[in-house]
């Protein structure tokens, strides 16, 4: 049996017009704007509109921490919303963009996979409607005019030793993570150290995932904190007068895409922030508009659930007032054979020992979600060709023993019709009463919000903070910003701060080196380790095996 | 009276469905991809379909040397089309696209002014479609697999002191124009001196503007010189395996945007080289495309005749086999006053001695279009509401004097009705039989035809050539790029080398500083002076003015 690659399965597939998709919502030819045949964006005023009406359903996707075996938690996802579909629910699909550098890197594109992808999958790995170019140039501008701003004679007092922005590019290029520039004389700048990030770990995107609306977004804008003065004053955009152009180049970006599932379930798919220094989901416009138009909206979060659902919830749900119903938890056979110690090689093999080994991480991240944030939760075991039917089993077994829901989810080879049990199983979770909350109370200090999420969520000791960011911690609350949610930028393999310590570690402590404020973005970010904000190509890139045919068939897309 | 600003006269016209746009060219929903409302991606293999259906007749504006008074190329092309239009003829406009930065700097936008404009003029100044970030993704995604290939092990042997590649930014930003980057230790990359230029600087700008097609465009993607081997070998993108990607980003922006005129004349409005380093005009596929779509096809090349037509013709028409039937050449009797010695504040005061003075800068336009490339030529006299009468007269009556075609155009004032006199007298022209030839044999040798240029169309006595210059001439021979094109990067202000010497100078020399290949683009560049790659901001950045309030409208875009 050959398998077909994910780009053959969704170039085979018969689209609908984006209008029908549109027209499954209630929406009119006035309320979108095309983008081709089958991408459009949808008028964001519509929020208006639509006040009055009440909220559909918020279900979460996340997943156990992810290992390089793959959890397939952007499958589920999109295998979820067309099996609710299936059962005649008026349900929407909620996403991230993807970003242009991994699809060239090693990662490829970020469309979901085999029977549970959202299409046209090569236009959304490439390019899209814009919106992640968009972010790149108002980041970029608002660089362009702080360098500006000191060349012409730095009326600010602009310390250039403490600037904190950086530029950035939609692109793995490793080459840019450090950088002299200014150079070349008198008229071509000033000398200084700078660096350029990916796009989407850009505040600006985090910013744009944010914004409730186009005024809420030029405001935050205006209170980037970009740089300090050489009396320790922070100077933001809105010192600088960049907070209006920024916004013009993101109106029309902020309006959320409107695409279709394989199975013509309509989706969002917006905004695409880094899920370690940012909060790592979708935008808040496209989640609040999903909820107005539908009755189910199935979205996800970065990472696993101790980063991706704790900010999900911590800030986003908590700025945006929005209330999940239900929550799924993604694993795989495999990816918990590797928290049991199985190396890649090997995972395709039967391996009970090590599977029970790993079960321990899903189990930690069942009870945070559940007994954390008083939300009913249900795992959904993604299969893959290699399982065995006694590996399900165990998984199955271990998780009822712990008093969890289970269901098998088959959205990869099926579709929607592989995850019909899955969905059974979250309608009913929506149904129940629930005592959602959040991890932390926002008004307790950094220190303590930062220690809450460590023992709650990571099941860690205690919290070493350096010196440093002690220090800035306590910049930070004298310049009011102390009750704000915290970021977490931490490893994404472990519950801990150390990537090797796979399944559930216990009797560790969290190291946090640094302490950032993203005061647009309205939270601060609390460095663990090296977070990387600029990915590098592999020895062999994906691209060079991408190619286009006469035709404009894409190929090599992966 | 007050004036409207251009911004106000685009907001306030009533467009039409671009569809109904189309529909006049004779185009169906299926042949066209929707960007919103107003703005429309036309399929190139249309060129296929029309392939003997015989081409309108192709008009080009250009204009004398540039001024800070301005000429109003732009706004006579659209005017003339407007004109055209209203005569009954089925006209199309194909102009570039702006690029983002100088639209945050102090040059605005660059959509055409007052009644004779292309709308929706924020979307077009403002990411448009996003071809231009497109070229951006591929020039950065050539430069990081360069980068990565020198990090991975650097098979191919490369020279890090000798890549020519270098990175860009849409964005006027000074600070990157020297950078040196892989800074940071081992894992970061390798050091080396780098840099940014503005993306329509982007070689992949000019090779995205001359393909015939997407197989040809990948082609020459194949073909740039990123860098020389330690053996002094070039090495090509072809040789990092990057050209399929790099297609395949740029596949959706070949296709010409389509868009209005205030009138509602159909324009394509596609790719926007550098007129210095590169050709200065708008992509092939769309000027030949506008051929087959229309009876009459306005289009426009950058900078003045000297640099834009000379270019238009020697390197756009003779790789693309194109057949100019008349040319419109613009001046202004503030510009003309301007070349006659009259500082900017006084541009306002009728000055007859000053603007004789400046005529001969026009009168060598002429002489270049209609003696040296041997096609029908009017002076478009674009009024501005300073001009006196008298000023007017004299322009009209040294014209005549000479034998040139003159007509008063007022489109900026009264849209395609203030053009209407010129409109009669360029369709005159389009019937006349004419002589059109290039200005270089383009078999002879790159010093030869560089000569060629230098005597014939500026008026030079001579071509000085550095001994760096020499030296890249014939490694650029031996290379096997004799025979092709040479495109001059030269100073647009005037039409020696000096930016200083206006009017019409003589007795000079022109210095050829260095010579590079741009082997994609298929045309040897030849530097005359220093040329900008990369803008910067001013004091004041138009950016600080630009704001967009709740209803989305945007203000302070000029």
């Amino acid at each position: 049996m050959t398998v077909k690659s994910d780009i053959e399965i969704a170039q085979e597939a018969e689209l609908q017009p984006i209008v029908s998709i549109a027209g499954k919502l209630g929406l009119g030819e006035d309320d979108i704007d095309h983008y081709g045949k089958y991408k459009a964006k949808v008028d964001y005023n519509l929020l208006k509109k639509y006040r009055d009406k009440p909220d559909g359903k918020l279900i979460l996707v996340t997943a156990i921490n992810p290992t390089p075996a793959g959890e397939g938690k952007t499958t589920t996802t999109i295998g979820l919303g067309d099996a609710l579909t299936r059962l005649g629910k008026k349900t929407m699909i909620a996403l991230r963009e993807p970003s242009l550098g991994p699809v060239f890197g090693i990662k490829g594109g970020a469309a979901g996979g085999g029977y549970a992808q959202v299409v046209p999958m090569e236009d959304i790995n490439l390019h899209f409607t814009g919106d992640i170019h968009a972010v790149g140039a108002a980041n970029n501008l608002l660089a362009a005019m702080l360098d500006n701003h000191i060349y012409q004679g730095n009326e600010l007092n602009i310390d250039t030793r403490r600037i904190t922005w950086r530029r950035c590019l939609d692109m793995n290029d490793r080459q840019l993570r450090n950088i002299v520039n200014g150079l070349g004389g008198r008229t071509n700048g000033v000398p200084r150290e700078d660096g350029f990030d990916i796009t989407v770990a850009s505040e600006i995107m985090a910013i744009f995932c944010l914004a409730g609306d186009l005024m809420d977004l030029k405001q935050r804008l205006s209170r980037v904190i970009v740089a300090y003065t050489r009396d320790g004053k922070p100077v933001t955009a809105g010192d600088l007068k960049a907070q209006g152009a920024l916004a013009a180049l993101l109106k029309e970006a902020l309006k959320p895409n409107l695409v279709q599932t394989l199975e013509h379930t309509p989706a969002f798919i917006h905004g695409g922030p880094f899920a370690n220094i940012a909060h790592g989901c979708n935008s808040v416009v496209a989640t609040k508009l999903a909820l107005k138009l539908a009755d189910y909206v199935v979205t996800e979060a970065g990472f696993g659930a101790d980063l991706g659902a704790e900010k999900f919830i911590d800030i986003k749900c908590r700025m945006a007032g929005l209330n999940p119903r239900a929550v799924v938890i993604v694993a795989s056979v495999r990816a918990l054979k590797h928290h049991g110690g199985t190396p890649k090689a090997e995972l395709g093999k039967e391996n009970i020992e090590n599977l029970k080994k790993g079960i321990p991480n899903l189990l930690k991240h069942i009870e945070n979600i559940t007994q954390k944030f008083g939300l009913p939760a249900v795992v959904a075991i993604n299969r893959f060709p290699t399982d065995t039917e006694r590996e399900l089993e165990i998984i199955e077994q271990e998780c009822r023993r712990a008093g969890a829901n289970v269901a098998l989810s088959e959205v990869w080879a099926k579709g929607g019709k592989g995850g019909e049990n899955l969905a059974r199983q979250v309608l009913k979770l929506t149904q129940q009463e629930n005592s959602f909350r959040f991890a932390y109370d926002v008004r307790t200090g950094i220190v303590e919000k930062i220690e809450t999420i460590a023992r709650e969520i990571y099941g860690a000791e205690g919290v070493d903070f350096t010196s440093t960011a002690l220090k800035e911690i306590n910049m930070i609350e004298e310049l009011g910003y102390r009750e704000v949610p915290v970021c977490m930028a931490k490893t994404q393999y472990s519950l801990s701060d150390d990537p090797t310590k796979l399944g559930r570690p216990e009797n560790f402590r969290i190291t946090v080196r640094n302490v950032r404020i993203s005061a647009g973005a309205g939270f601060v970010v609390a460095l663990t380790g090296d977070i990387m904000t600029m990915p590098g190509l592999p020895k062999r890139p994906a691209a060079e095996m991408i190619d286009v045919d006469e035709s404009g068939r894409i190929s090599g897309l992966f």
